[in-house]
């Protein structure tokens, strides 16, 4: 399935507990979209969180961060993973 | 040690193998700035890279790009790992 990073920016606040919060609501609404989250990363001091996760397309990722929380990515890019 | 993860963009005309090669000199330069490199991932359609590295500072990670190939990241995060 293809591989997908997002990054959302200017989270003002973001805190580990939000991030949490908000990870988990994705992966409680990931199914309904064929979307798997694998890992995200975030930066409480500059309100950054990265998401890496499988999706059928990129449309489906923003389906999923729409109807979870509406926290919606700045960007995000179809990858491939390093050797 | 701190974990960051940094994106290059623009990188127009990336291949696979560009990367690996890139990611390579990392590698071999990595050591000497105390930096561990743990993965990669790259869109040769938008021209992007995200490394996540470990290192002691946010410095000791530009010092490894600068030294190894002079491709320098647009952003570099420190970055927690979500659980």
């Amino acid at each position: 399935m293809p591989l997908f990073m997002d990054t959302h920016r200017g989270m003002d606040g973001l805190t580990a507990e939000a991030a949490a919060g908000v990870h988990m609501k994705d992966v409680e609404t990931q199914a309904k979209h064929g979307v798997k989250y694998l890992q995200y990363w975030f930066s409480e001091d500059e309100g950054v969180v990265h998401c890496l996760f499988e999706a059928p397309n990129k449309e489906a990722g923003v389906a999923v961060h729409k109807e979870a929380h509406g926290m919606m990515a700045d960007e995000i890019t179809e990858v491939k993973q390093g050797d």
